[in-house]
Parts: C-alpha cells; structure tokens; sequence
C-alpha cells in the first residue's frame, strides 16, 4: 500500500466540497483526512448523502471544527466556502500551515484589491496574499502550478470561457477586444440556497438570464486574460440558467478580421487539445452538456461565420468538476508532481 | 349567436395545427370547418389527442383530401405545411381562393426568389406570388395586415429576434450593424420529428447550439429589417436547443455609440409596450420562458451594459403561439377588422 | 352584458387562488371582486405573475383585509386557505354571509370531529358546521350540490382516487374491502413551500414516496366512500412526488371475484363517462398525466388482470384544475344552477 | 501489473453494453478485449460517444464480427442482445467456449421452456441449456454463482422486486399469496428504441403505466420466487414510465396478518443490509432514486401500515447498474472468485 496523501475538505457538505470528497474516494494516492462542516457536524456523510454509500464502511463522518492537529498533519487543504469566507479561515487558520492549499472558493482570483473591491463590493481581507496564489489553470498555468503551494481554483463560468478565448488569443489572431459571451449553467452551479428561485416548481420548464450587468465572474475573466495573454479584453458577459443539475455551455462571440478560414480556427483548438489530457476539439460538431456530465473534460466545438467574420466557440464542462472540484485535484496532482488525470479518469454518467 | 367565420387548417395535426385549433375553439368569432391531416385522416381529433377532448362532443374529426367545396366555402385558410409545401399546396388548390390565405409555414417570408434559394436551398415555385404577401408581424406591419388577404406568418426566432431589434432600430440609435444573436428553444420548435436526437433520453438534462451556421431564420430577419427599416443589418444567428417543451429566449447582442443610458432603452421599450396588447416591458428585469407559456405575449427585458457599450435586449415566447399560432389568429383578426386580441386572451399556464 | 356573479378568492396568490382567477378571468358569467393575499396585498397581480398579464388593462390587485363590505356584495366566496385556518376564517368573518361558500382547503371534508381530530391532529373549531358541508365532488353528489350553498372541495388526490372507486363500488361488484392505491403527484401538490426537498437540484431527476403512512387524505378517502357508497372499504394509500409540475396519476388495485370480465368494467367506465362531461373512458388504454395538464377532465383507463383477479384503475387529473380550482367552478357552476362546464371548456396545453 | 481478465462485450453500443465498458475501464482486474456493435463497426468509442472520451488513448473501437479467436481467448462474454438473441448467438459462437458467460439479456431468465413460450411468446431454440444456467441475483444465490459459468443476469425490474419480496419470504413471515407491485422506471430501461412514446415532447412533464398486463418480467419474478424459495406467489406488476433518465422506484405492497410489528420489519431488513455490500436499509425513511444513480446499491425502506395489515416495501436501484450492468460485474467477480464489489465502488453521481 501506497503512503497517501492526507486532505482536508473545509466545507465538505456542499456540492463542490462532496465532489471532492467523491474523487479523493477512488484516488489511489489521496485519502480524506479530515471533512468539515458546520450543517452535518458529527453526522455520518452516508446518512446525509446516501448516495456516498460507500463512505459507510470507513465510518466518514463530518466534523465541525476546523481540528488543528489533522490540519497541520495534512498536505492539502480544500477550503469550499462561500465568497469572502476564505480569506477568513486561512488568517484564522493556516497562516503558518505548510502543506498546500486550494482556495475551491472565490477569494484570491482577482490579484488587484482595488479590482476584487469593485467586483466583490467588499474590502478585501489578506491583500498582501493575494499576489502569493497562483490561478489554477492548469491549461496555461501549468508550470507554475507545479512550483506553488497557493493555488486559486477558478470559477466555473471563467474555466469553460477561457478554455474557448485564450487558445485563439494565444495563436495571435487579430480580433476585436470586446468579446460576447452567453453562458448557460445547470443549478448545482448556484449551491444549495433556499430561494423562490430554485424551486423546481419555478425552475422546470423554464430558463432565463440572471445578473445582465456586473456578474463577479467577469472580472475574474477580464483579470486573468490580462494576467495571461497581456492583453486588455474587455467581456459582456451574460449567466443564464438551465433547467439541469450540472453542466455549463458557453457560446463566445468574437469578431475577427478578414483573412481567416475555418482550417485556421481548428488548427488552433487541434493543437489546444493534442497537448491537454482534459480537452477534446469536436472538428464540425457542436459540444453537448450530457458528454462531459460526471467527468473532467472540456469539450470545444469552433465555427467560422464567414459572412460576419464572427469566430463562435461552444465549450461544456461539468460545473462541479472541471468547473470545481476536478480541476482543484488536477491542480493538486500537478502540484504534487503526480500525474496531471490521476482520479479523475471517470468516464461520464451518460 | 353571431355568425362565425369559417376557418380550413391545412396540416392540422402537427404542433402548429393543433395549437391553431385550440385557439379556434376558444374564439368567439371563428369556427373550424375543415382540418386536413395526412396521418391521421378520418380520426376523430379526441381519439388522437386526449388532451382535446372538448372537441368530442361536436365529433370533429381529421379529413385527408383538401376538400374543395369547404375550401371555397371559407373565410381563412391557414397553411402549416413543412419548408416547400405551402407554395405547392397554393399552386393547386388555392390560386382562384377569395378568402384570406395565411402560411404559417416559411415559404412566403423572404420576397427575393434568388435570396429565397439562398436560404431554402430550392427554386421558388410561385416567385410571381412572393411580393403579394405581407409579412404578418403586427406590431410592425399592422397596417398593411389590415389592407392584404395573403400572409407570411413570422417563424419563431424571427418574432422573438425582430421584437428586441426593430424598436432600436425605429429609435434611430447609432449602433453596429452587426448584431449577435443567441436564442434558446423549446424542443416543439422542431415539431414531431423522429430523430435519436429528440429522443428524451438525448435531450433530458442536456443543452447545445445546433446548425451554428446557415439557419434559414438569419435570412428572414435579415430582410425583414431591410424590409421594415430600410436598413442593412447582419445577424449572426446561433439556435441551442433547451430542455423544455415549449418557449422560446433570446439573448440580442447590440453594439452602441457613447451617448447612451439605461433611460434611453427603457424610453423605447416602454413606448414599444404601451402601443402593442401583447408586449410587456420588464424594467431591469428579465424576463423568463415560463411566464409566457400558454399566452400569446412577448416579455422583454433590456439592459445598458455601460462598461462594454452593449444592449442587451432579452425577450421570451411561446415558440407555438406568439411564435406560430397566436400570431396567426392575431393576424387573422387584424385582416377580418376585428380586435386584434380576440381570442387570445388565455393567462399562461404556470 | 349579462350581470356577472361576483367572486371572492381569500388566498389568491397561492397555486390554487391563481387558478381560480384564470378560471374566472375567462368564465363569462363571474368576475372577481375581491382577492386576499397577505404576501402581495396591494401589489398588481400581473406584476408578481407575469403570466398573468391580461389583468394589467383592469390593474387587478391583491388586498390585504378581507374588505367586509366587498364580501357581502359578493356572490361566492372561495377559500384557498392552508390546513386549520379556513375554519378560523369563517367564524370570524363569513358566519352571516348570505352567498355560496367554497372551502377549497381542507377544513369541512371529514364530517365526524373525532375523525377529523385522528387526521389532522388538531380539534375541530366549528364543529356544528361540519354536517352543513357538502362534499363537492359533482359526479356524484350533483343534486346536493345544487341544493346547498356551503361545499367543501375535495382533495386532489381523493378526487383522482374517488372517481377510479366510486364507480366500482356503485356497480355492485364484489371486491375485497381493503383497495391499495398508488398514487403520483406534480410538485405544485405541495404549494410553494420553501424547502430543500422542493428545490430543483432535489427533485429533477428524482422519485420517491412519502408519508407512507397516516397520509391526511386517506381519512378523506374512507369518510367519502362510506358517506356516498355506505360501505367500509379501507384504503392502504401511499403519495409519491413526480418530477413534474403538475398532474396525479393514480394507480389503484382492486381484489375481485372470479366472475368477473373485462368487458363488466368496460361497461362500468363506459357509463360513467357518458354521464359525466369531464370524464373520458380509454378502452384498453392507458392515460397519462400530459393528456389533461390544463383542463378539468379525469381521463380513466382500467384493466382485469384476470391471472390475479386485481382490477387495475389508472386515473389522471390536473391537480391544479380537476383536483382544485377547477372542480371548485364545476361546483359554483352548479350550485348557481349554471351548466356545469361553463368557463371549463379550455384544451389541455400539451 | 497484474495479469487483468479479458472481457468480451457483444452488443456494447446500447446502454448496458456502454455501461459494462465503463465499469471496466475502472475495474483493476478486467480489460475489454472485443467490443462488437453492429450499428458503430469500425468506429471509435470516444467519437461515438464523447462522455467516453477516456478510450481515446487507446483507441478503442467497436467491431462488428463476433471475432472468433478474440473470444475464444477471453475469460467471459457478455451477451446485452434484445430477447431471443443471446440463445441465438449462443448456438451460432459459443457452444465450444470454456470461459464464463454471462447473459445480460432475457433469454436464460425462465427456466421452464413451457413458461418461457408463455412469456416471450415465441419458442426457445436452446431449451437443453435452460437448466445450466444459474440466475444471477448475488444476494440470494451467490454460492451457486461461485461455481458456475453460465449465468443469466436479472431483469431490472425483477432485481428492484426481489430485494423487497425475497427478504420478507425468506423471514417465513405469513403473508398473502398476492403482492402488488407499482414499479416506475426512468427511459433508458426502453434502450434507445426511436418511438413517438420515447420523444421528449411526449415524455417531459408526462407520467404513466404501459403494458398493465403480462409484463414479461412478472413471469421471472414469479419463476425466480418459486425456485429460490419454494412459494408460489403470483404477482400483480405494473410498470410505469417515469421523466427521468435513469432508476427505478419499486412500491411494493404485501397483505401481512395480525401479529407484525414495525420492529419485525426492520430486523428482517437491517440483517439483510448487514449480510450484502450493496444492499442499504433506511430506518424509518424512503429511498429516492437519486441516492442510487451511477452506484451499484440497492437501497430499500419498509413500513406496517398497522391498519390494513399492509407492509410497504420501497426499493430504488439504477437500472443499468443494479438492474443490468453492475449486478453483471458483482456476478463476474464471484463466478471469478474475486471481491464481490471490485470496480463497482464509485459513489452516485448526485
């Protein structure tokens, strides 16, 4: 047997905290450690979430204090907590940890303070950390993943959008610098929140788009672009959500300029995908939700409109993996210098 | 007991045909007194549709042959005909008809014949015919509706897109000429086709754009603006397929000058509501697929994004009644001289 | 025009109060005067309901206070209160009122105040007006209906239980006393109750049973049976939650004697659907939920298992409609001595 | 690495045989050595199938000769072949095969050939092997399992019935010879068939029971009660179709005698929980589909109802895992003499 690595999930009974706890379950070098939560302390996890049967045999159970000791025997910590929580916990409670930490929540993917004030409408709470973490893309931040141990998860709307921008940005196409983009999302995306809203006597059947203006992913989008491709794009971005449990599709919009063909847009994706072990470019085909549902893959489609030079590009994940918590262990794998889709081979549900 | 006129549904029994029916039969002024169908020729209307059953006790059934007497005898004939067959079934059976003709199919939306097969992919069959028909979008062309007895019933991305651009568009404001264009629909925009891809087992929990390039509803808004407004606007469509049965949201992407605020937009829309029975305006609210099933409004919400320079204008139809059906008989009563919402008074379902 | 009856709905912004205005809204013979809400009170309804619009152009709105001089103006008042409180309503405010009474709550539906307290855990507080209460349930108690100006509205799923049982036990046929009963329900059954088991995330995708045992309207069930039938039949039901927004399906299992064949129950439905305007017999079919989501009928298909002598009834209604708000016109309908389908004679919207 | 069994898959494009090869691909001691299809020969898994995109690496590809060698050097053939194919393709292949054979559709279910005509309608072709095979319901015959290697895999239905049934006979409490059984099944238990009935359109929001009479697997659980446990118990079956993708939900209900209590109940079912990896019993709670989609478990809740003498058992299972593909896996890892649970621990998907 192996020596595992010891997790600790902070939050572990929302969606993303329990997806992580799912795929540390039949990671073959991870083993939880240590799962908080304030709701279920104390609680057997296959009680509350019978569909985790399988944690029944070991006796996981929730527990309510963030335990120092289990903290600072681990080698990574996950903190699933709601915007502005993070922050918080990790001043609290890992100002001296050493192992690595992945920040599954909102506070450090805006490095600027003055930017994270403006989308966040709040000050924000450890300024001098924020240029510590590193954005865990690891399509494009690959390298210095694997040198860090502060790691900033991105949100899920931001992974399936620069999936589709950055690759097109990197081959150096001239496009015009605001880019459109219309974002459809699955519920789980919003948590667990008792509103009118979520009901499902409000939810099925119908669709529509929330938060037009000012939605917090934005500048998470338009920061890491910057931060990456050194370039100013500015993007309208519009969330809409889908009568579904999990998925995002994102369709880009983005305007080129004359001398471009169809073979030019899929050499580039071609290319994105031949080197990342999570991609796949559908050559002519348009992207579904349900194939990437239950796995970490980003799957892209790419089409040319040569009658209005507008580049559209559809890309689908899974909101709670590629969007979360699988992404946070290909960070983690990358990080530990293990292989980059070690637990995270699970073919889809569909 | 007013006289009622008499109303011939050719294809009655496909989405389109039925809906008409329903409609028919809650109006005060019509009456159905012929309903073709190939299918289920014969059968009692009741027996195919439960859901009809109010149609038992007058026994009204389905005919095959378009019969001649009945046709001469009637006051409207409404066309729901697959792409191509309204213009032939016109050919041969309706060319001495003096009553009103309205194809609620597409072969009549696009005037110019080389434009037409363009976007058909086929010759016209009747090009003398194309100018004579009247574009059947009341709020625009109410008018001319009143004058005509030959009209092309809008499709439905066409009434969902045109009712968010054309009011800019009349305003005068200063925007780009092309115009992004994302639409959401409901799986009985495609009729009963049996396909692996509309299988439920397919479309439950899954989304995705389909025909990204080239969908025949770009061609009819194109020329309609041009028609309507005078002017050239490109349209760079793009249809996604939802997870519901009936409904219809678009996202309408417009690029504008400096000068603009949020009062402008409301100005114009506001106004647009006010003239029109059937337009809610939504202030800074979005509107949502649910509250129009069943009735034959259009919800719109419009929004200044004020850091990028795009409105974006959001409107929802029943893809069967606004988009088909409730715009037919609304056309109807406009050509017939009578109020423009008789019979289209139903509250939506939910 | 005719001089309308005047309507009073207490709780009218609930899913039930809300049907009943669409029910008026197109009935020609009623208008509303008075809707209660204490959640909206003061608000315009199409303003929190967008689907309904059409009450824009009279600028309806919900009040707060049960306006006394409205009420006695009126010429029917509707109760769409929860469990306990339409009895506190009446004592305090309707003891003097001349109109027509409709509890469409679930305060006068079990005669006996011992029964009552058994299923629903609290004393009764009107206890003398128990016996006064007619149970509305127009198939078969037609002729009290007409006579009496206080009606108690059946449950929903009693009502798609009752007319699967009723007819079997009229026809003579000898069964086993204890009937087992399947049934499925819609989510709006529930209201909008604010809980996480009605959020969409819980309830697409899922199915399960609950209360399976003491549910409330199995008291309901056995109390009817015996007050129509004058037989002790027991009923072993179990409520399940379909994820659907409207609809029950039930399925109900019957033990018979050997005697018995197909064509007996045949005949058994066969007559009561003749007799009955909203009750429609499948021969050798099954019906489904889809066939009367938005109208008032009860579709039945029923089938002898002849290896196990089981008879199988399979109802479907709109529990919104047949198993509320519409069955509650159906009765005013006929309590006014109006035809019992007035303003009830809309398709289903599928 | 250890030396990993060969599996072969004959008819691996439908929704068990995709199902199986998923459970493969994770299982450590089983590859797939030939997959056959004869809709995709010669096509790649991933690009059929995107959520597969994980065979990509390895190009796997389905074949459509049942390649002879390939087989012969397998350890065990799934045969997931419509009714009355795997006899066939049985006496055409492997009347010669010394590995183990596993039937994962309906031909080897029922024993007696005379039953089987009665049943299946049709003639069996190898009615000398009938008695060979072994029904594979591991919690009940698992030591005669372990030493076969023919095995007919259960019915889905048939799986979710007896785990409620089986536990109850085999307590020797005393009970009716009838039971009633209200099972509702998401689409993929009807595979992929292209039928109006499974179109989306006609599916969402819709509910209903099909073939309420001689539903083949009644035959089975009839058979299988019987020679399990010596009884003749007839059962009244009806299946029903419910809006989701996949589970079944199986509402059970057996006429007891006076002298049960709730606590004899929940022995029965906690000793039967303890005994089996995947059999959950929930005290005093319902199962819900959910908790078993994407898992191997059989979870299960039972109630008296004291004043019909009527218990109610509800069991849930994922009707390709449990009820097909997963209990194939379980009955291979005995007949191997492997861990009854390898490759089959993933967590549900929700």
């Amino acid at each position: 047997m192996i020596n595992k690595k010891k997790i600790v999930i902070i939050g572990a009974s929302g969606y993303t905290g329990l997806e992580l706890l799912k795929i540390v379950l039949v990671h073959e070098s991870l083993e939880a450690s240590l799962l908080t939560s304030r709701t279920y302390a104390g609680r057997k996890v296959s009680e509350i979430f019978p569909s985790l049967s399988i944690t029944a045999k070991n006796n996981i159970r929730f527990e309510e204090k963030p335990n120092g000791r289990k903290i600072d025997n681990s080698d990574a910590v996950f903190l699933c907590l709601p915007p502005g929580e993070s922050m918080v916990f990790l001043k609290n409670n890992l100002m001296d940890y050493k192992g690595i930490i992945i920040d599954v929540g909102s506070d450090f993917r805006i490095e600027d303070p003055h930017d994270y004030s403006k989308w966040y409408n709040k000050e924000h709470q450890l300024k001098d950390k924020l240029k510590g973490f590193v954005y865990g893309l690891p399509e494009f931040n690959g390298r210095i993943i694997s040198k860090t141990r502060l790691i900033a998860n991105p949100g899920c709307y931001p992974t399936s959008v620069l999936m589709g921008v950055l690759p097109i940005l990197s081959a150096g196409l001239e496009i015009d610098k605001n880019i459109i983009v219309d974002s459809k999302s699955g519920v789980t995306g919003a948590g667990r929140k008792l509103s009118q809203d979520y009901l499902f006597g409000n939810l099925n059947d119908n669709f529509y788009a929330y938060k037009p203006l000012m939605h917090r992913h934005t500048g998470e989008m338009e920061t890491q672009i910057k931060k990456i491709m050194k370039e100013d794009i500015s993007i309208s971005f519009t969330p809409h959500l889908l009568p579904v449990d999990r998925g995002i599709f994102s369709s880009i919009y983005i305007k080129a300029g004359d001398d471009l063909d169809q073979n030019d847009i899929d050499n580039i994706f071609k290319s994105f995908a031949e080197r990342n072990p999570f991609i796949n470019y559908l050559y002519g085909k348009v992207p579904r939700i349900k194939d990437v549902v239950g796995n970490n893959d980003c799957n892209i489609g790419a089409f040319l409109d040569s009658r209005t030079n507008i580049i559209k590009v559809f890309t689908v994940i899974d909101n709670l993996i590629k969007g979360a918590a699988g992404q946070a262990i290909q960070n983690l794998n990358i990080a530990l210098g293990m292989k980059e889709d070690e637990g995270l081979n699970s073919p889809g549900i569909f």
